[in-house]
């Protein structure tokens, strides 16, 4: 197998020319100041280069050996620090961190392709940065300054690890539940005490201190506070004293991500500090979870990338069979490539994956412009992200599923064996559907909370926007823009159907939701497929645009009518879901 | 967990009622002088308890030990070989084999409701028995008599297992590049020289001889040849002699599966026996392989069903969150079945699992009567065999993969932990899919072999056949009727487009053939849910027909829209797929 490589010149065209980051950025002061295109290369040149050399090698190596847990330690495989260490030195943890306390603010909108290929090279590794990144971010939003200055500088520069401690064995999707319970002190500080499980990184070796974002009751409060409960102490000055009542119970045996420590966290009288009001913990996480959202939907598109750079290798070098029709080489065998239905799977993955970045970035787009931007930009930049999260998290996630196990079948039998790779990627990436919430849970947080919580007013504002830039695009097929804009409004009114039903029919909402956002993925696919094809035509190289057209036209031809399933389950109601009596399953 | 349940009262209804066993078996004298409903459900009750109570049971303990390589041994895991030597004594590997030679002489109709149960209660266990009742079918079938007399007995009797030698590295898919070498001796054997890879149940403890049935190529000959090679060899009495210059390389590694032996097997000088004519051998070997491919199926379905099971008990256990409206108990957290979105994925399983159902028993009572069957009937049962058999093997395969991922998802979190056994129906059934040809060959064999090749003869004979039955029902919705013999007519008419095409455009059928594959199942799958809908009007239980009425109303209303997204794949053509250079890949 070929190591990975970023796929740098579509990264770079995405950036620069559909995404429009230079211009972006010039009306950011706080990115500007920070950033511009040059920079921005550079940066993802150098991320190429150490996801290829420096990530990818232990990615195979960690599977096999996964972490152990010994005594009250947990051990990541061969490498895995000696990797960490460099990846921290070069900055990379506080890539998109505040400037002010050690980040290198630099743009979400970068950061997605950054973490894209890290993604890429490996899964498990990534996911240490990923959540100290994660908690820094909550740390910097809701902190107090005392708190930020303490821990900031430390989490940026990958010195310290961050975790954050949501889940307990009876609750999981439903948080309400948490027993865990934080006790005031008279110094402002909680004990914390308490249980929590599938907590990422929650113990390791890789840095000397863990800072964990735990969520705790309040005595006599149902409401749920956000507490930072460091495994060690640190002290005014910032040294290291003694632990603190922070133990891990035991790691779970798991399908994949065999490298990413999932631990059972016991706290026992640890000492913790309440970040942001009490009770109101939930919020706090949830600033932290949009972005924490979206790297898990890229977890999912880093691994379809890799899996379509994979087969796609892997079909030119496979000889088997001859063409339908002859072998344009006149060989007795052709590589596999020359077969309609290879191709077809990966013109799949390979729409999707390119699309999928599209979502990326633009979702990193409005997150930037949500936090940077200012007026009625900065308002509807954060309703966009509100839009677009919980469907970057699952339709990013699922169709990086589909694209392993789609890779993998290109494969053969050479698929199902470790040796080969690609069996890994169907194993690390299926957990991205779970965790950060189910995909089902992002799907009625989209349908339930973003479209019709507000009677469908940011999506018909969003939906608007892309027809109107559709309507402008003047170098593709005007059949497939009004297939993909007569897409959009047919899923306007199917959300306006559900949103006049969803006080009398309760259960619709739930019923429909994971459809309901299957059907908006495929047609801004559609979207966004034009406005590469579109954009593309200007591009230097004609090869380049040309690639562009034919992606599009099979996207459209042959992905795009799957929106028209998803709608039509939407359409049929929840009725012949609901009827059902319990007995009869 | 719940240990695995066989659904006996579905299984009855379906083989009595349904596909009405009692006269199918009346018409047949080979198989009536053996079985009747009676027999049959003695039969199933047992293969009930001993896949829960013997199989299911070293299904997970399999997984975490898996087989071992040691020296020229491969060992099963713990428990395999005691297991096996019950199940063997049971006569449940020679179920379905010739009376005359120590078999049961059951239809395969009943036989694939028992491989089913096995399927569920353990994927790795069941291939051992499955294969050697392959290999034994395809030496009665083409054997001489000296050689039926001297290995099937001891095949049937469980006591030497069986193993089907086909593939080399550079020979996969296509098996035209073996090099294995078979050289004439004097005494009218062969010496077989190569080496084979993928060999499942190639080398184990089990059983004291294993009787390979391996491709090879005569002297001077493009032709492949069918040689039984056995491990041991066997003198004129049958007793075991000296080894046979058959030894295993190395064992793989693989994604699950894992107390499954899957061997590279060396043959050096090995002696071996011709099956069937020389040059003939991929046709002996075809005469298996619908069973075998149908078996694989099954292995699909079997997973689906104990999916299902595990899925839907922990549904209904799992307390989290609060329907919809409000609890139904007033409790302030229900199991989650109350969520639509639960239900939704719980639904779709279970709605193809039963319908996969009906498919296997279809395609087992077609395999009995193009065997024992006479005169037209035999024809026309050959070709729906024919017809019926890719579709069994991808359709049934691709639908285990879909249950054991939804069915992981119902389990959230918990789903990912290899503790609550989940995972490992996901790796488990992931081969199925690609072994005994990739269901893409499969949909190529279905669309260009048995659809297009008698230029739609038998596809339109049977879709006749199906929208004559619909217009008889006389208890089930007339708009549901009409939506399945329309999308069959439909099917008919894009099939007859791509019929016209396949000279002029030759990648149109390996380009569209998953496509063509996926939408017949879903519309075939739509008539069995009427047909078991409208069957169930007369069951003595209420509750059961009014089961089948509500997931046959799911079914239409929410799954059979996806056989229009397949159909407009198809009728997208290939040239958005073809037109793509290679190096834009």
């Amino acid at each position: 197998m070929n190591p990975y490589q970023a796929p740098l010149a579509e990264m770079k065209f995405m950036l620069d020319k559909v995404f429009d980051a230079p211009n972006t950025w010039a009306s950011l002061p706080a990115i500007a100041e920070n950033v511009d295109m040059d920079t921005a290369v550079a940066i993802m040149d150098e991320a190429d280069k150490i996801s290829r050399e420096l990530i990818h090698p232990i990615n195979r190596s960690g599977d096999e050996q996964g972490v152990r847990h010994e005594d009250d330690k947990v051990i990541t495989p061969d490498g895995f620090k000696a990797v960490y260490d460099q990846y921290a030195e070069g900055g990379w943890v506080g890539l998109c961190g505040d400037p002010e306390q050690g980040g290198m603010g630099m743009p979400k909108m970068l950061g997605v392709l950054v973490d894209e290929m890290s993604y890429s090279a490996c899964n498990s590794f990534t996911l240490y940065g990923s959540l100290t990144a994660g908690a820094a971010l909550c740390i910097n939003a809701h902190g107090s300054d005392e708190i930020k200055e303490k821990y900031l500088p430390m989490l940026y520069s990958g010195e310290w690890a961050g975790a954050m401690d949501m889940t307990e064995p009876q609750a999981g999707s439903d948080l309400r539940n948490i027993r865990t319970k934080a006790v005031p002190n008279d110094d402002g500080s909680y004990n914390i005490t308490g249980s929590k499980i599938f907590i990422t990184g929650g113990e390791h070796d890789l840095t000397e201190n863990i800072i964990h974002l735990v969520l705790a009751k309040l005595p006599d409060s149902n409401g749920i506070s956000l507490f930072l409960v460091p495994k060690i102490k640190v002290d005014d000055s910032g040294t290291l004293g003694e632990s603190n009542g922070v133990t891990v119970g035991s790691i779970e045996h798991k399908m994949g991500l065999k490298a990413s420590a999932t631990c059972v966290m016991n706290y026992d009288d640890a000492q913790g500090y309440l970040i942001g009001r009490p009770n109101r913990g939930l919020i706090c996480m949830f600033t932290m979870m949009n972005y924490e959202r979206l790297a898990i939907g890229i977890q999912g598109l880093g691994t379809s990338q890799a899996a379509y750079q994979m087969a796609s290798d892997y079909a030119k070098e496979r000889v088997q069979g001859v063409a339908a029709g002859g072998s344009p080489t006149g060989a007795s065998s052709d590589p596999i490539l020359v077969h309609g239905d290879v191709r077809r799977m990966l013109l799949n993955i390979r729409t999707l994956t390119d699309a999928g970045r599209a979502l990326s970035i633009l979702t990193g787009k409005q997150l930037d412009i949500a936090k940077y931007g200012e007026g009625e930009e900065k308002a509807k930049a954060a309703r966009y992200v509100g839009l677009l999260t919980p469907v970057a998290k699952a339709f990013l996630s699922d169709r990086g599923l589909d694209a392993a196990i789609m890779a993998q079948q290109v494969f053969g039998g050479h698929g199902y064996i470790r040796e080969t790779g690609i069996e890994q990627l169907v194993r690390d990436t299926r957990i991205a559907q779970i965790y950060e919430g189910t995909n089902g849970i992002q799907a009625i947080d989209f349908l339930g909370r973003k479209v019709t919580g507000d009677n469908l007013a940011a999506l018909t504002e969003f939906v608007t926007e892309c027809n109107e830039k559709l309507s402008q695009m003047s170098h593709v097929d005007e059949a497939h823009k009004e297939k993909v804009a007569g897409l959009f409004n047919q899923l306007l009114a199917v959300a306006d159907k559900v949103n006049d039903n969803k006080t009398k029919t309760p259960a619709l909402i739930n019923s429909c939701a994971v459809d309901f956002l299957d059907a908006f993925g495929h047609i801004l696919y559609g979207y966004f497929w034009l406005l590469m094809a579109d954009t593309a035509v200007v591009h230097e190289d004609e090869k380049f645009a040309s690639q562009k057209r034919h992606l599009s036209d099979f996207y459209i031809n042959k992905v795009l009518p799957k929106a028209e399933y998803h709608l039509a389950q939407v359409s049929a109601g929840d009725a012949c879901v609901m009827n059902i009596p319990e007995e009869m399953f």
